[in-house]
């Protein structure tokens, strides 16, 4: 999402906080991620940001509560990662079977088959936990015969043969987006569409800066972008750099 | 590792933390670990328990120290698993050719190494973190072709090839004992020996609370077993479930 907005907003500047301590979100209670976020959110108020990205689809399904308080308090828009999904899932479906594959926490919440059915009452809406997935995509088994195999065990399911959209749900998961697109063209007869929550949502906070007329109107940022971390480990140092496409300085906070 | 204790020790009474507010433990800093560690050392200390096990791989690996001063304080003995897995391993191996998998941060501490090394200075050993395997167990994906397309994709590293002996470094793997030592048979024309902490872990944990004249004569324990939580999951419960053999009572503290 960070690297997603880098990219559409080359004026802005963004300060990243990276819940490395308490990663992953995935399996844990929504009771306590709530106390994570509203942490995260307090801290990132406190470094002056004019707008908070909640850019992690399981802190948006059960925790998305915390991050608006915080963002309520400080006067400043709370963006999250699902309602831009699912509008592009919206306006993508033909014949209203969407899938929706995330965390175990983000499944459990159900928050994509609710935000679904009020857009499209009568989707079909089918939910799957995938955790495999981070994991696989942290080994950077990319290219790998086993990416498709774990793909394989996951999508072969009968519930998934008729959906003609497919949304990520998990910020991790646009980079198995290629493999997920062969996987549907050597399965299916039709085409399915994938949803990637983290282009829709950089595209969303893009339009929402512009409409509220909080957008930088330079042409440089304001400052260098800002990497915190709550435990700095090399694996996470490695991943940044694979997702952002290039080397960062991550502070511990 | 509760559970061989268990089997082994009907007359003990069991007080389990599980850190599931923090899990997994493999991918965070050595500091971050110990600060855990620490507090799950004072809590089991107040219940009064009169010896503490670090049953998890990668807490012993870099945090044993935050347990150890607990643990004196207290004057109660402090176990943990890598001592007896390196000493089955060292009985077992003819060739001192050891192969070790294990979390991240079990790799990247080099403690097995070091440990090996210590008494077989001339031993060869091959250490590979393998994240997915965790994951994989904890889908319950062990009957699953995928199991051994996860294990092969590690294991066929030429480094491999020639060990005699593996030590499975986390508690979750020896849940994969089996398709591991089917996956040796398949491949190498020798035989490999798989060493499980747990076992060699419960095992040393018996015999020295008869050295240290603890252990429980009675022929009953004196208290049920205790599970505790630091954070409550429908997944943790389901897969306590599935290590344990049978249903547990969680209370999150």
């Amino acid at each position: 999402v960070a690297r997603a907005l880098r990219n559409l907003l080359p004026q802005e500047s963004l300060i990243y906080y990276g819940d490395t301590a308490h990663l992953p979100y995935g399996d844990k209670s929504p009771e306590t991620l709530r106390q994570y976020v509203a942490h995260i959110a307090d801290f990132l108020v406190a470094q002056g940001v004019k707008a908070l990205v909640v850019a992690c689809n399981t802190a948006s399904a059960v925790a998305l509560d915390a991050a608006l308080v915080a963002g309520q308090r400080a006067g400043v828009p709370v963006f999250e990662v699902i309602s831009p999904a699912v509008e592009a899932a919206v306006q993508s479906t033909q014949n209203q079977r969407i899938g929706v594959i995330g965390t175990q926490a983000t499944v459990n919440a159900h928050v994509y088959l609710q935000r679904i059915l009020q857009r499209l009452p009568r989707a079909y809406v089918v939910e799957k936990a995938t955790p495999l997935l981070v994991p696989m995509i942290e080994e950077g088994w990319l290219e790998h015969t086993l990416c498709n195999s774990v793909i394989e065990a996951y999508m072969s399911d009968t519930a998934f043969e008729h959906i003609d959209t497919l949304i990520l749900g998990c910020t991790h998961y646009p980079l198995v987006q290629k493999p997920m697109e062969a996987y549907f063209a050597r399965t299916v007869p039709h085409p399915v569409s994938i949803v990637n929550s983290s282009s829709t949502t950089a595209q969303h906070v893009a339009e929402e800066l512009v409409r509220l007329g909080i957008h930088s109107r330079g042409g440089m940022p304001a400052q260098p972008d800002r990497f915190f971390v709550s435990d700095l480990t090399i694996s996470f140092q490695q991943m940044a750099q694979r997702f952002f496409g290039k080397d960062l300085m991550l502070t511990k906070v």
